[in-house]
Formats: structure tokens, C-alpha cells, sequence
């Protein structure tokens, strides 16, 4: 148990109200026991309150012997877990419980009386995780030097005919190889007007000189995760408006990132790439926030978004990741991740963003 | 939309008292409407009530112009979705949600009484999914098919000197080869002692001579799920204790499966296995479930457990996966997926169960 995470998250407990959670996220349960249990669809639960030792509630077939700083009440596949849990809750209090808490889990609780009152308490641990220590902070770095590798890696995958799919299916074990577990998020490859799709999946899209071809890849190293995206063009130099996007774009992302400090409102941030992609003309084909957090899980709590009106606090990772999309025709995003520090801030990614022809 | 899937979930709806539902699982969304979103984090749910369209919440991010027999509702990550969502739910009628719709959603549908009562109806997506149609029997056969040959290409990668993760590696680029979309779940790998965990999830142990090698292993092939496992021995005869508890396993997997028809209480599939194995001396030794039910995800709702009541119905599939663990010392199991048919069942895995030695 990392006491000093279990502190912070108890005192924010206490500010939102409520005096016991059940944290069921497995990477919050990681993140505060330093234990991974991967539960599927089976019930795993963390109860944490002030003064007591937190109680973890574990299905038997995640068995284990060590001692991590809690009381482990375990269940079998053929027991109801609903009264094991209720015996240890008290229904004079106030329950938080995390935001992807089930109903199937909170619907019974909230039924049979469990708790005075349930609220969503993820904030407690969100807003604790998202403040990432210094032990955290070295992971990160790990996290995208190697994914800067593998950007130079992945882009001499490309060549003349190659589909979208051949590519992205060498990338995992050239992650492995560089000493990644895995993926953090399965690897955008898309060709020409496929990078129009943000989302866009690898398919079997061969590509034509002229092409764009992005990467938006990331991997996870020491449980900890990267994200980065790079634009590059297929043997012909693109089109002065392709150019004059491309160009809008990267100034996006560095007007962005060099703003970055502790305490700037995130809804600026999102503001301040966006503004200038609107004056240049795209303001509507940048269709997404501008980024997102970062660490344990690819997508954590907080984004970069005009609703986010919080603050940056050193130790946030979030990404940078401008971009604009023309239907049918092509697309471009370039994406860093940033760590904000005491003084300023930290560019995660050092892969170069001046616009690159591949041949 | 698929109104004969959706009728059924209506008329089922209408039995647990619900009057209108809010599916929220990605899976369940794809097999009524036949469209795939993953939304991530983002909140999707498709309103379903009698004699009316169903209603699409649906984030902007994942646009699309397909009539798929639904009313579209968008938004954009800077909206407020909730209230969009009461706008269009019936404050008097009983709301139903799937299982799995998450506290962040569920916590302020019932603190602004957007409806008279929730309860948890998953039930009525769930038992239906459970019966496949015959269009989706078949691309269940298909799926088990190409897993049966992706068995036979693994078996070859077992090499002297071999870990666990280099032969993992190379699965995925195997089953892509043989047609599959991608994994159905992340491939078990497990030699010798690792075996005796289930749930064991391949690294750097190397193989040794006598070693057991259990390949639990599925894809995804037509969105649809296989899942088998095989348990082998490397180089050497096991000796008669293992031997022994090979075919206990193998009679607990093969006793099981001749059993099965229509009507029978899934617990009663569950005993005669398990019955066997404890006969044998081996009851605290398989610690768990038998089976588990399997469509478009590895895991749907139904088991083969001794608290699941139900009997089997003609258009189930689920798998039958007896095992033996012996603490720091080896494993076995033995698994194949079925389909109850009307006048019995259908082993969809053809793959060799006699023990077998690889060199």
C-alpha cells in the first residue's frame, strides 16, 4: 500500500463528503497496492477510509500470498459478494464509489441500503492520480523515449504497395523488441484520406505516392503508457494547402506546448491551438479536444478540452495533439505528450515534426 | 436494427417490468443495430421501448450517415449529455440499464429523477444473446474452425530452448494468416509449474524436457469468438500421476460435453465434471467454473457453474474447460466450445484430446 496515495486520496475524500469508497477501477487498485489484478467480469473492490486498514474484496481464483497492506476478503465464483461487502460497510455513511462502478454492483447496494448515501467519489482518486511522483515521472519518460524509437522504426516499415495492415502488423513486436510490454491503445495507420477519420482502423488500404501516412502509436512500458502522433508525406511533397495545414498544425502544437506551466487554465490550452486554427480557416475540421491525460491507463481523468476550466499542476502528463481533417481527402495531427514541472514544462516526445516526405 | 433480436429483448423487457432501456454495452448496441462504436470513455446508449424508434446517443467523434433504423441524437465533448438524455426518457415509466452501465451515468439518471424507478435489466439483452441465430452459429463454427488450425500451426513453434513469450509473439501474426480479425482474448501460453496458474499470462520461462505446454487460445473471426484449450508435454512421457490426472480431465471434458441437449440444468453440467474429478481425488484442485457462455465477446453472460440453475437452450454456446492445478507443479486442462442444437450438441472444436507428446 502506497501510504502516501492513500492519504491524498482520503483527504479528498473527506472534502467531497463521503467516509468510505469502494474503489473498483484495477488500475487505481494498482496504483495504491502496488498489486495488478485483472478481474473481467468478476467483482474486485478496494474499501478505503480514514484510520482503518482498506479492505480488498478478491474473487479466489486471483489467489495470492503476499502481504500488501490490506485485509483480503475472499470470495468463489459460486458466492453472492453483495453481503460480504455490506457486512464491512456502514449504513450510516456516506459511500463513494469510482465512476465505472457497475450497476450491477451499485444498484444492489444502493437497494439494499448499504450506505446512508452513494456518490461518485472518482475525483478523490482521479484528481490524486493525475499528479503524477517522481517515481511516476521516470516511467513516463521510459514510456515515449521508446515510443520516439519506434516512430523511426515504424516509418521505414513504410514502402511501395505496403497496406496500412502490413505495417501495423510488425509494430508490436518491434515495440517488444525495444523493451515495451505492449500497446497502449491498438496503433493508427492510415493512409491518404483515411487520416481523416481520427479513428481511423488499419485496413488494407495500399498506399499511393503522395499519400500522407499517419501514426498515432503508444505503448506501455513498466505499466505505464505513451501516445504520440506524426504526419509524414509519401514521396511527392504535398500541395501548398496540404502544406499550409500541415504548417497550421505544428504551429498549433508548438504555440500550445510552449505556453505550458503550472497553474494555466486547461481550457486555454484547448483555446490557444484552436484560435489559431480557426483564424487560418479549419476551425471546424478540428473536431476534437486537444488532448487528453496520460499514465496508467492511456486516457486518464482530465482532457484539454474549452469545458476544462481547471488548472495545470506539476506533474500532470497530458498529450498535445492538434489536428485537421478533410473528409475524403486527407489529414493531419501531431501529438506530443507534455509533463507540466515546478517551472515550466517537459516535451515528452523529441521526434522532429518538421513536415518529412518518405521515399 | 435487427427487429427480431429487438422484439425479443422488448418482450422480455416487458416481463421484467421495465418499459424502456438504456443499452449501453458496445457489443449489445452492434448486435441489435449491426453498427460497431467504441466510444472509449464517452458515453453511447441506444433507448429502446415499445412501438417507438430507438434513440441513438451518439458523440459526434463517431459520425456516420448509415440509416440503421435509429433516431440519431449527437453530441460533442463539451456537452452536457444527461440532459439530452432525460429529455427523451419518461420520468413515470421504469427505466431499465444493462449491468455494466457505469456509477457516472447511473448516479445523476436517478438523482434528477429521470425515471420512476431503474433497475438493473440486462437480462433481457443478455438471454437473448445467449440463443444464436443461425447466421451467427455459423460464424461461430467459422471462428472455432480457424482456431482448431491455429492450434495445429502453435504446436509447431515449441522448440527446444523456446520461451513462453516468443512463441506468444508469433500467434497473432498466425491467426491473422489463417482469416482472424485479431485475438479473442490475450493468448495463455504456460510451461511446466506456470500451468498450475489459469490464468497464467506468458514470459520469459524457458521450456525444459518433461514440461507440460497448455495453449489456451481464441480469435475473433466476423466479430464472433473461439476459445480452446490444449494441454501438451514436451519431449518426455509424463509420469503416471499426471498421466492420470491428463485423463481425469480429459474424461471430465469429454463426460460433460456428451451429456448435453436442451434442457439441462447448467449445474448438472458443472457436477459431472466436477463430480469425476473430486472422485479422483482432485476436487480442490480444479477452483473453478467449468464453463462460460461466448459470442461476439469470449465472456457473455451465462456459466456452466454449480449456482447457474438454468438449462440449456438450443442456440447456446459456451465452452466446457474442466482443469487440474497443482500449486508449483504442473496443469492440465481441456477445452472445447459447444452448441446446443435441438436434438443434442455440436462440439465445434475438432482438435486432438489424446495426450500427446511434441519433440
Amino acid at each position: 500500500m502506497n501510504q502516501e496515495r492513500l492519504n491524498c486520496v482520503l483527504n479528498r475524500l473527506n472534502e467531497i463528503g463521503a467516509e468510505e469508497m469502494l474503489v473498483t477501477e484495477p488500475r487505481a487498485i494498482f496504483w495504491l497496492t502496488g498489486k495488478w489484478v485483472f478481474p473481467g467480469e468478476r467483482f474486485l473492490a478496494l474499501l478505503i477510509r480514514k484510520n482503518e486498514q482498506p479492505v480488498l474484496f478478491i474473487n479466489r481464483l486471483f489467489w495470492f500470498d503476499e502481504e500488501i497492506g490490506v485485509r483480503k476478503v475472499w470470495f468463489s465464483d459460486t458466492d453472492d459478494v453483495l453481503p460480504l461487502v455490506r457486512k464491512e460497510l456502514d449504513p450510516e455513511k456516506v459511500l463513494g464509489v469510482d465512476k465505472t462502478m457497475e450497476s450491477r454492483f451499485l444498484l444492489p447496494l444502493l437497494e439494499t441500503g448499504a450506505a446512508k448515501k452513494v456518490v461518485n467519489s472518482s475525483i478523490a482518486v482521479d484528481e490524486a492520480r493525475a499528479v503524477k511522483d517522481l517515481e511516476e515521472q521516470a516511467k513516463m519518460r521510459e514510456s515515449s523515449r521508446i515510443n520516439d524509437l519506434a516512430m523511426e522504426a515504424f516509418r521505414k516499415l513504410v514502402h511501395e504497395g505496403v497496406t496500412e495492415l502490413e505495417i501495423s502488423d510488425q509494430t508490436l513486436k518491434i515495440y517488444k523488441s525495444l523493451g515495451a510490454s505492449g500497446y497502449s491503445f491498438d496503433p493508427i495507420v492510415s493512409f491518404g484520406a483515411n487520416a481523416a477519420d481520427p479513428h481511423h482502423m488499419p485496413d488494407e488500404t495500399v498506399l499511393k505516392e503522395g499519400d500522407c501516412v499517419l501514426f498515432d502509436i503508444g505503448c506501455v512500458v513498466n505499466d505505464y503508457c505513451s501516445d504520440m502522433t506524426r504526419t509524414f508525406y509519401w514521396k511527392k511533397e504535398p500541395d501548398e494547402r496540404v502544406k499550409r495545414i500541415y504548417e497550421l498544425v505544428r504551429q498549433a502544437n508548438e504555440q500550445a506546448e510552449e505556453m505550458l506551466k503550472p497553474g494555466i487554465p486547461l481550457c486555454d490550452v484547448d483555446a490557444k491551438a484552436r484560435d489559431l486554427i480557426t483564424a487560418g480557416g479549419y476551425g471546424p475540421q478540428f473536431n476534437h479536444r486537444l488532448g487528453h491525460f496520460i499514465g496508467l491507463a492511456d486516457h486518464e481523468y482530465g482532457d484539454v478540452s474549452s469545458a476544462n476550466h481547471n488548472l495545470t499542476k506539476t506533474g500532470n502528463f497530458f498529450s498535445i495533439e492538434p489536428g485537421i481533417y478533410l473528409a475524403g481527402d486527407t489529414g493531419v495531427r501531431i501529438e506530443d505528450l507534455v509533463l507540466i514541472t515546478e517551472n515550466g514544462h517537459e516535451v515528452l516526445n523529441h521526434y522532429p515534426k518538421e513536415l518529412t516526405i518518405l521515399d
